[in-house]
Parts: C-alpha cells; structure tokens; sequence
C-alpha cells in the first residue's frame, strides 16, 4: 500500500501541475465519488467526477499544492490559487482503494466568495456537459 | 515535539468535546491566527480567536471530529457537525509552535449553505464583542 501512495502522489502532483485530465481519470475508480465544495450530496463515478476535476483545475489560476499528510490510504493535500481576483486555500481529502485509485474525494476551500465565484463558473459547464449526454 | 503533540491532541479532543473554552483559550499562542470559514484575512491575538473558536463550537451542533493527520507540528482534523438542519464537513488546519500551543489555525468547510448559516449566526455575535470592548 505504502508504494501505491508514493506513486499515487508522485503522478497527482505532475497531473494537476500539468492539469492532464485524461490521466487524472485513469487514477479514479470506476465507482469514485466526490464532495464538491458548494454541495452536500456527493457526485458519484468516474466520467462526472472526472469531469468535475478537470473544471476545476481549469478555473483556479495559480493552483499550488503546500502541505501534505499521509495516513495508510488517507491523504490530505493543501492547495492556494485562485478564481479571478479572487484567493482561495483549499484542501483535497482523498480515500485510496487497495488498488492505489482515488476512491473517495472531497474538497473543502475557503473563504465563501471564492466558493461562490468557482461554482458560478463551472455550474453551467457541467450542466452543459450532462445535457449533452455525458 | 512528539510529546507536546500527543498531549495537544488529547487535550484539543477532550476540551471541543466538552466545549471547554477556556481551556481552549489556554493552548493558544498570544499571536495566534485564524483563517476562517468565510473569510481569506486572517484574525489575529489570543482573545479574538479564543472567542470566535467558542462561538464556532456553539453553533456547530453534533461536532464530531473524524480522520486525523500529523506531520512534525502541522496536524488536520477533520469534522462533521450541523448548523440547524444544515450538515457539514470541516477540517481544521493547526500549526503548533514548540511549546505544544497553536500558533496557526484555518477552518474550511463545506457545504457553502452551511458556512453561510455559520456566518450569519456568529458575525453578530462578533461584532457584539467587539463592540463590548473586547
């Protein structure tokens, strides 16, 4: 387990540094789910979740990741950026499965305006993407 | 370090536990800061934080600490807990200096409803402390 996380963290960072989404997908189970930060419910399988990510990681400028912890298969991952003129801190809680695939995601970020302004952004292209049939 | 760590985590799970604030008050830097919820600029000094900490512990019902890391001084705890009928999840980001007190604390939650909820229930609480000299 211990080196599906050393793995796992080397080809995280390199995938978000360089927002390669396809490869990003291929490291989510087929059955991931997500906490997205405006929302309670959870956002559920790799195709949504994949896509979701990708939005993300295309709308907050300056994407940086500083503090990491490490707990068996918990990994939590510190990040700044920001949306416009709006900075932001965030943090990506992540669940690996055994077979070293994201299993579980949430993303928890403050302060409120920069939630409010990530989610005003994305909501259309996702409502975009799932009326155009996933 | 090591020591100091296990015995802040001992004494930060017993103290939110029974909302102890005052002994909260007690494991804070004189120069504490605070990054939270709703707001990027961050609140600084022992008195401040130390109430606005006890007013986040009393609006947060069913506060339930969960996963936990530690990495030298940097910890992360994760939370749930409600705001009326709103549910929440939370992970507080703490720094400890060496002498086992928190210097650096950020609060991050989500969902936006529930940080909103937080808000405006503790801001009037706030301004009425510091309109009350502190």
């Amino acid at each position: 387990m211990s080196e599906h996380i050393d793995v796992f963290l080397g080809d995280w960072h390199r995938m978000v540094a360089e927002k390669d989404t396809q490869a990003i997908d291929a490291l989510l189970a087929d059955d991931v789910d997500i906490g997205a930060p405006p929302y309670l419910e959870k956002i559920e399988g790799r195709a949504l979740v994949g896509h979701l990510l990708g939005l993300i990681l295309h709308t907050i400028e300056d994407f940086t990741y500083h503090r990491r912890w490490r707990d068996g298969g918990e990994i939590a991952l510190e990040f700044t950026g920001r949306v416009g003129e709006l900075s932001l801190q965030g943090i990506d809680l992540i669940t690996l499965n055994d077979r070293g695939e994201v299993q579980h995601i949430d993303v928890l970020m403050r302060p409120i305006n920069a939630i409010e302004a990530l989610r005003d952004t994305i909501r259309p292209q996702m409502l975009a993407y799932l009326q155009g049939g996933g």
